[in-house]
């Protein structure tokens, strides 16, 4: 895979070799989402952080990537204070919008509607969510937070074990992360949801035909038991057809601290896309695990910057200039980074 | 004209000298707007993007073209987000604003505000749009476009022949190019429209007095085969009072590839102001269109860029020291653009 | 009390040295703030500007000051558009945005939301305003307002006599200025309000223990005969059960330029915490006293800004280092300043 002006869209262009090639670059972005280091290298460019979808997470995410790398960051967040409300075609809207930046993330609830937008940009698009279809930045910091975790404690994403728990039917950050995992060796997957909630069985067909073990399950105690990895995931309410159809999945898979004790092998590590949800009848990931070292929802969120950064340095082919112009931060940074 | 310091309010500011100035300065925009070279001459200067009705084209190109000129933005995208809400005057407004930012671009559905606010604020203020009233930098951009475009084909201004198509009573870019065209020499318009929306009788009485000649047509055949320019306007449905009085001027006047190809002269250049109505029941321009080299609508805007650039660099009196801190583009540029 | 790396949450963290501080460090940030000169001191830091409310004049505010340290800004404007509708938690919201920034202000309409939000953070939290509870920067920028009006006229902050006007009851700023004013030497309040919205009798309670005097009046044109100070404020009507509740208020007191002639001493100094309501049945402050030299309100936003960037740079540990990088502006520069 090239990197230098590519768009990115989906998981599926990414082969384990450019895989490493982002978590090598992600790694080297370290001082700099640390605010150990500056750098300038983008000073001068222009990110356009066109979300036509609510978001604040990812948004300022992207946003705080490039501005991490020295660039500046033009935003919509709404669809209503858009042309396309006006009737203007995607093509329109992207013919337009790649004339006023040299890169854009973009987010539509359209399926689709994002590579239509990147097949008549001039400039590099990134998916940053097309409905329920693909959000490719999620699925790459969630596999290299997987191998981060895993290295600390002396294991690799070959031969790995994980439990997906919960809406698997309608998370994208599960199907992402599913086509990613599916490049590597061996991997043993646990699928815990109710039935109607299940992984898509074009992904079940995929996993079993790339040699990987694939077991479904409705019960969580006995699922979670034998994992490295338990990626929990909140019912996923807005894809649903009506308020009512969704509460009645939610709660049904709830993780705690007891549980989590009496069921889960020693640092079972325990990941969630975000934003969990938090209210009584849902509760799919209880606040008393907020201590648990093993709890890396966090560290998930603050590796999406790296590799945020990663995927802005290769796509600008400013990676190897990055360090040229670093410079120690010269003011206070909080010491619990 | 003396741009520095000064609000651009309306296109009435403009003499033949102002423009050539403007236009000028704007060529000179063209290394930076195409991503060859950075300049930072702006650094540290913060533009106000006070855009208080829906827009992502307009709000995003001043910023990102003040963002060229090493400049930083501020912004507000939403009338309900702000103090006026409360009962607050626009003179209030104006005051306290004036207090945050170098230099204001205001944008708000009543016509006039903007004036109101410029005559309160103690820096300059560009009009982004007020109402169905002013919008000069459009205008500005409709002409440099028409400027460039016809230099290519070795025309000028002088002694154009311009179509304008579409809802001509409610187009305000439409009225702001007009009036800018009367200055030039010799202007030949065919204004083709339905009657109910036929361009206001004190435009058509400048044009005249002015010397030009207008001829009207509900016909557009007939229309655009003697032309230089076809300037294609939407219906500008939310300047009518109901949806369905919209309607019925929608799909009036649809021009396609196999229409052009019959009736227009080679090389007659397609411009409109955006966003085009791509819905089965309007279609102005049909998307065949496309991939004709003379349809000129994201040259339009790209130039919007450059007018932009031009407006803030000789309002804040920096045009000449824009190469001053010039350098090379250090990242991966589209060959695209 | 310490600065670096702390929460400004409330007005009762300061003390008379804390204030001195950030006031003489407000006084360094002038040539700054008044597009004299350009720092850089705080290029590659970001702050995430976050505004689970509206607010267009708070946010660019510090939006502002922090570029005019020289640093990025990263926004959100809409609770709608925050995972803050999915059932997240603050701590969860506060632990993801507090890796994206090296600092952030919030605004929320939830009381406390900012402390939970903060205790979360790892990252130094301003509060922007949570609901009708604390909002320390404005009542800092209104106690700087006073000090340095009073300066010139060679009085200081002990011995002031100010009177307080309107709906005293639900002002924030009202409630934090008495607060901060409680700290000096024999203040004398006058209490203008209808009997339903006067101050809290705990904030009263506090200011008599403290040694001063508090006179309650619901005649404003003998209360304000004695004053230093007018601290004019609007009917907060959207903290009412119902608008019709509100405008019974509105309107009660009404200051204008020949009521100030007829009662006040010579350089009365007027302010007002902003937005004024100018509506024909509110107008707590005439229009016809915008030409009065002693009308403040909006030195006292542009005081603002000199606040919000002194807590940034204590906060952030760059107070000494502001100058070190500092220019001359190239660019024009209103002289309305």
């Amino acid at each position: 895979m090239n990197f230098i002006g590519s768009h990115i869209l989906s998981v599926t262009q990414f082969d384990r070799a450019a895989i490493d090639r982002v978590f090598e670059v992600a790694d080297r972005m370290s001082p700099y989402a640390n605010r150990q280091k500056v750098t300038r290298v983008l000073e001068g460019c222009i990110l356009g952080n066109m979300f036509f979808e609510p978001s604040t997470r990812t948004r300022v995410s992207f946003g705080c990537a490039f501005n991490l790398l020295g660039g500046e960051v033009r935003e919509t967040t709404e669809i209503k204070t858009s042309a396309l409300a006006k009737g203007e075609s995607f093509y329109d809207t992207a013919r337009v919008l790649s004339g006023y930046s040299d890169v854009i993330v973009m987010r539509h609830r359209i399926e689709g509607s994002v590579d239509e937008f990147a097949s008549a940009s001039r400039v590099p698009v990134l998916n940053g969510g097309d409905g329920s279809n693909e959000h490719p930045s999620q699925a790459l910091l969630d596999l290299y937070t997987i191998k981060k975790e895993l290295a600390g404690h002396g294991k690799s994403i070959d031969g790995l074990r994980i439990a997906l728990i919960g809406d698997l039917r309608n998370g994208r950050a599960v199907h992402s992360l599913c086509r990613l995992l599916g490049l590597y060796q061996d991997v043993h997957f646990t699928l815990i949801s109710p039935p109607e909630l299940s992984l898509g069985p074009e992904y079940i067909a995929g996993l079993q035909a790339a040699g990987h073990e694939v077991v479904r399950s409705e019960k969580m105690h006995a699922g979670i038991s034998h994992a490295d990895i338990l990626y929990v995931t909140r019912t996923q309410e807005e894809r649903f057809p009506s308020q009512a159809e969704a509460d009645r999945y939610k709660g049904l898979f709830r993780l705690n601290q007891s549980i989590y004790t009496e069921y889960c092998e020693p640092n079972t590590v325990i990941m969630h896309p975000l934003p969990r949800d938090s209210r009584d009848n849902a509760n799919e990931l209880d606040n008393d695990l907020n201590e648990n070292p093993n709890l890396a929802i966090f560290r998930q969120t603050d590796n999406g910057v790296l590799i945020r950064m990663a995927l802005f340095a290769l796509i600008l082919d400013v990676a190897d200039q990055v360090d040229d112009t670093a410079r120690d931060v010269n003011w206070y940074t909080a010491k619990r980074f």
